[in-house]
């Protein structure tokens, strides 16, 4: 591994491009890691958990776990072996590496697996390009051979990589009318902070290679460029052959927006503030959670297999849960992870139409995930995981501190009942709540998404995005609402959140898959949708006219399981399994609660609903097929829609009694407004995977209430 | 204050009677309120705020804001005068007060109101039934005047009070008939815990005065006799009557279920369990808020008046935010509470077709409200405040802790960004989420309520309910699914969640009411849809398809603002001040962010759908209107629905800028499942208030981070 590949590699998505002509950017203040006087206790501490990031040696370590990710040398050894290989072993220029990451075994392999036994044999699938073709190479490395090698001839390239961003910068940067248009704007080359945006694919003529079209911004006075966009000039770049192929100019009359007030960063108070006094999380004893080999998360009546992955970011596997009378864990969910993530913008302008965004598949959600920021990200005594990810040329680099895993109390509580003090009878039960949180927090340029994955232990799941960063704005003539004549008002396309900066409307979807596993036999799974029903015309039966009534439907085929959430005609949505019924003859399962449920609503024929059909409807059941993992296809970039979700649920296979996966999409509906600007408050929506008739019972019904001599007692370390 | 009093009222809802033969009942294992030593500490904390269940004297405590509820002796006042007063002073047997509280002053009187000044005349509005009759009394406490005295002609009750619940009671354990139902069915009479429960109104031929319908359980071998119903045992008892109306005894064939594994309280493990290491949330330095003369709290950019109401449950008043650049304090919500609970169960059987409860109007929030727990309702370094509340002699009593004030820190995200460490410049800028919770638990016989009031320092207030205690649930003579015919399985109103156990499907809705005043001048506000609307057919102007765009539309009227919720044609729904518009020109709002969805989906003609036609839409807005507060009206039992929301929205009466109150219901379905036995797991929801274009920029761009040194030294009180 070597910094520069990191470096390098992380210039992803919305790359900027810095020119320094002053010492302006200096490190923000750091000061978040410290030391914690609380390691003065470690000896009290029963577990092996520290309360600062953590530093993981990755140099020599070694998988454990069949779905652990590929190590360093693991890659390094995949590099080797293709560099051999023909076609790239003589390519030149040197092929491309889009994506190296570990093929997965199959899943009766990973089930049959237990620790101690032998791992299946470690296999790595590569996307490479070369000549503007892209490879899928599979490649054993225990045998170092090349088992699978073709060439995909479907629409649609590979994820980006950096190669591909530091091209289009490069080349629009050197590109004489682009500099002297920037120039005319009033910004100085040195202020220039670039973005790199995906194209989408709007028709065949526009089809001639792989293009990025690069937008810019002023950094001038603010590290928060962008705030300040040099609106209407865009760059449309051909990364294979290096060169412009076009620029569009047509915002010469829309100033940059000034920088006032644009900068977040942390700045000591210069006067005396008002602010809260100390409040944390605290675990005298450590966290209650142990994490095995790196990657098996083990928690109170919980166990999984976390990792990062290049694409998906954080991924959950064999999520197992402890029955609560057996003891026995028991399978909820093989594999979940956030699989596309689609942010249409809704302006038509020439400059703005294409922002459709694929970030999953386009720029990937682990590797835009930066290292998270210790007690403002993550509580204390978070543990901190870090990824191994890839850059172009093939060289493993490690993705430090990407995710955290943390227990949580926020004073909530997990049950309760009251009754009344009577003839000295009182019942006064509660129990306070604390869950297991994975978080995640990718970048994707200017937006944050934050991800978590929260363990209940009622054997609930939640599944929470975040969404913090910066608004993508637009430049306009008009300082404010104002000054837009009135014909012009109904033009806009969002709302003003600064002088001459208006945040445009959109939306974002965030689409899961969720192998779930319903007990050991995941194999015998089904999906029922259990609607409420009005029963009417009672008269004579009941002095009531009406009342709601559960019809339970088992989706026999895909088509069955194409579910529009309806308001008025509610539903449950079960993933049972049918071979197994509680002791009362209830199947067990698992319901998705949703949440988070605005819909797409452009139109199916426009061409980024097409190629994001996966979120023409919330809820999707596929059967299981080790190749449908992306929501939007293998190949998101500039793909024409002909691989999504959509397509492969239009063939229609039965889904009953058989290995299924449940596809969810958490939408929003973002309308701007000033609060959003210069940088969001977060806001949050989330979806719950929650047991229905899976345990026999409340599995936390024997959960012990908090009590006083348990808590520690604390001070501030200024005071001791 | 007599503990009599307070004892006796505290039988409410489905009040239990118990008759003790044995000493089974022994208090519950109490230990949650233990001794805290961080008190050793006291003298580093910087604020009064004490860290244990918080003790206020009542007896000499005067009001202190116009909005304070009635002391002790200002209620002993009122029944002084009134017990002096025609026609209430003769009157045998004595008047019942259902209802005795703060009048409080008109609006505008609040609003001139300053801190320093007299407070506007002191008034109670008392509710009392006399012979019959329900009497509306509005007493001058200053002058010892009766101002204002009707008797209410329309439909419907006041709530009940605990001596209706007694005479209820009473009657039935008083009849022979009833008693020897009970022996046959196996049940000791010593083991007999009885409920009452409203009857809702199903027609004339039906009302023949005040009526409670009774139902018994057994509580042998545990006290969660809410699991062990004697099913199809009705006593319908007319209360002012005292004397029992019909008996209806058609469960004979059902078995009472087994009490195995019913107990829910705590027991100290007999073996060594898995359980969690300690966690809490901890301010050494004490939490933030201040709670200035018991009712007005300050937190960071917040200040509100709270109270607690026997009706209402937490009542928040004359909430206002900083401005964040001005730092003047905004109005933005004069009066927020929850004014109405609609519970209806989905069993048109004869036992069960009634149970369509209205907890607010019918029992109460308040008076239900019993002590939190401390640590395990609340957590430590919580504020905890009682309620002065009024029994049916007229005399006044404390519920204790019934609301708990409170700094949550969840590990939340406020905002964050993080930019590519590229040529030494970095972003790691993140911001922890601290909130303020007010939060009260209603058990509302079976049902716990969790009321959360949560203040954000971005501006945002999430309403949050969660739903807690006990099922209600119905015999069967069943005693799992596999017994059941298959004809008869149709019939089945529930899920088997224990051996002749059903859990009955039910909705909960709970109606809030937001008296918004955004800004100064809340007597001109308006309320807004913002449509999401597609625009299409854009071929020859853009490569798209199609988009969303924002249409603005003022609510003129009323009708205009009966909002059911749309997913597939969406809009934001605001609250503004049309005379404040931001620099930018946009106009200054709160919008209302919907969650827990649920639509009641009953009939519109469904008797308990007209008493709660307020569930007809989500989303209502009336001109304000000081006699409506109570969304299913003020005499909500055995009401026929011809006061609710609904009826004087009908009006449509003029809505635009002018004082406004805007109406949410959280709506859930309840489908119950295995889990929910013996007691459930929260299950929550909630809606927001959200600042939209209400500040200039992001209130919290300046907040600061959490830095290590600032973080507290804990260590367990065993190892000091």
């Amino acid at each position: 591994m070597e910094k520069t590949s990191f470096l390098c590699f992380s210039i992803i998505f919305f790359t900027v491009f810095f020119i320094f002509s002053s010492s302006f950017y200096s490190l923000s203040k750091p000061g978040f890691i410290g030391s914690s006087r609380c390691t003065e206790f470690s000896s009290i501490s029963k577990t092996t958990q520290v309360h600062k990031p953590t530093t993981h040696d990755h140099k020599n370590s070694v998988p454990h776990h069949p779905l652990d990710p590929l190590t360093i040398q693991e890659i390094n050894k995949v590099r080797a072996i293709l560099s051999s290989y023909e076609p790239f072993a003589s390519s030149v220029p040197a092929i491309q590496f889009h994506s190296l990451s570990l093929d997965e075994p199959d899943k009766n392999q990973v089930l049959a697996w237990k620790k101690g036994d032998p791992l299946p044999p470690r296999k790595a699938f590569v996307i490479a390009l070369l000549n503007g073709k892209s490879h899928r190479v599979t490649v054993d490395i225990d045998s170092s051979q090349v088992t699978e090698h073709n060439i995909h001839t479907g629409s649609g390239y590979p994820t980006l990589s950096s190669d591909d961003l530091s091209t289009a910068l490069q080349v629009t940067l050197s590109d004489a009318e682009f500099n002297q248009s920037v120039t005319n704007r009033g910004v100085a080359l040195s202020d220039l902070a670039c973005v790199t945006l995906s194209t989408g694919w709007y028709g065949s003529d526009e089809e001639n290679g792989r293009v990025i079209k690069v937008q810019c911004y002023s950094s001038e006075g603010s590290p928060n460029f962008y705030m300040r966009p040099i609106e209407g000039l865009t760059v449309t770049v051909d990364i294979d052959r290096k060169k412009v192929v076009k620029i569009s100019n047509t915002g010469r009359d829309i100033p940059v927006p000034k920088s006032t007030n644009t900068d977040y960063r942390y700045k000591a108070p210069s006067e005396k503030k008002k602010s809260l006094n100390p409040i944390s999380i605290e675990q005298p004893k450590g966290p209650s959670f142990i994490v095995e080999d790196r990657h098996t998360v083990k928690w109170a009546n919980w166990e999984f297999h976390i990792k990062a992955d290049q694409r998906a970011g954080l991924v959950i596997s064999r999520a197992m849960v402890e029955d609560s009378e057996s003891g026995e864990l028991r399978s909820v969910m093989y594999k979940g992870f956030s699989s596309e993530l689609f942010v249409p913008y809704m302006d038509p302008d020439g400059n703005w139409y294409f922002k459709t965004y694929m970030d999953a598949g386009e720029y990937g959600l682990g590797v835009t995930a930066l290292p998270l920021v210790p007690l403002n990200d993550c509580p204390r005594y978070s543990y901190y995981m870090d990824g191994i990810f890839v850059a172009a040329d093939g060289k493993p680099f490690v993705q430090s501190n990407m995710i955290c895993l943390f227990e949580r109390y926020a004073g909530d509580i997990n049950w309760r009942h009251s009754e009344i003090p009577l003839f000295g009878f009182q019942i006064r039960e509660a129990r306070p709540k604390v869950t297991l949180v994975a978080r995640m927090a990718a970048s994707v340029g200017n937006y944050d998404y934050i991800f978590d994955w929260e363990f209940q232990t009622d054997g609930l799941i939640r599944i929470k995005v975040g969404l913090s960063g910066m608004l993508m704005v637009k430049g306009t003539p008009y300082e404010n609402m104002n000054q837009v004549p009135h014909h012009h008002q109904d033009e806009m396309t969002g709302t003003f959140v600064s002088e001459n900066v208006i945040g445009v409307v959109h939306d974002h979807f965030i689409t899961f898959h969720l192998d779930m596993d319903i007990d050991e036999d995941g194999s015998n799974n089904s999906f029922v949708k259990v609607n409420l029903v009005k029963e009417e015309n009672l008269t004579g039966k009941s002095p009531r006219k009406s009342y709601l009534k559960t019809k339970r439907h088992v989706a026999k085929t895909e088509k069955d399981a194409q579910i529009k959430l309806k308001l008025y005609d509610p539903s449950e949505f079960h993933v049972i399994n049918p071979s197994r019924r509680s002791r009362l003859g209830n199947p067990v399962g698992y319901k998705v609660v949703p949440g988070g449920t605005a819909a797409s609503l452009l139109d199916h024929d426009d061409p980024p609903q097409q190629r994001s059909a996966f979120t023409n409807n919330q809820i999707w059941v596929t059967p299981y097929n080790r190749t449908e993992q992306w929501a939007g296809g293998l190949f998101v970039y500039q793909g024409r829609g002909d691989d999504t979700l959509a397509v492969w649920s239009e063939r229609n296979r039965p889904i009953e009694n058989t290995d299924i996966v449940l596809w969810y999409t958490l939408g929003f509906h973002h309308i701007p407004c000033q609060e959003d600007f210069p940088i969001m408050p977060t806001v949050s929506s989330s979806f719950d995977l929650k047991p229905v008739n899976f345990f026999e019972s409340n599995p936390i019904l024997g959960a012990a209430p908090t009590f006083e001599k348990d808590l520690p007692v604390c001070k501030l370390i200024d005071s001791w």
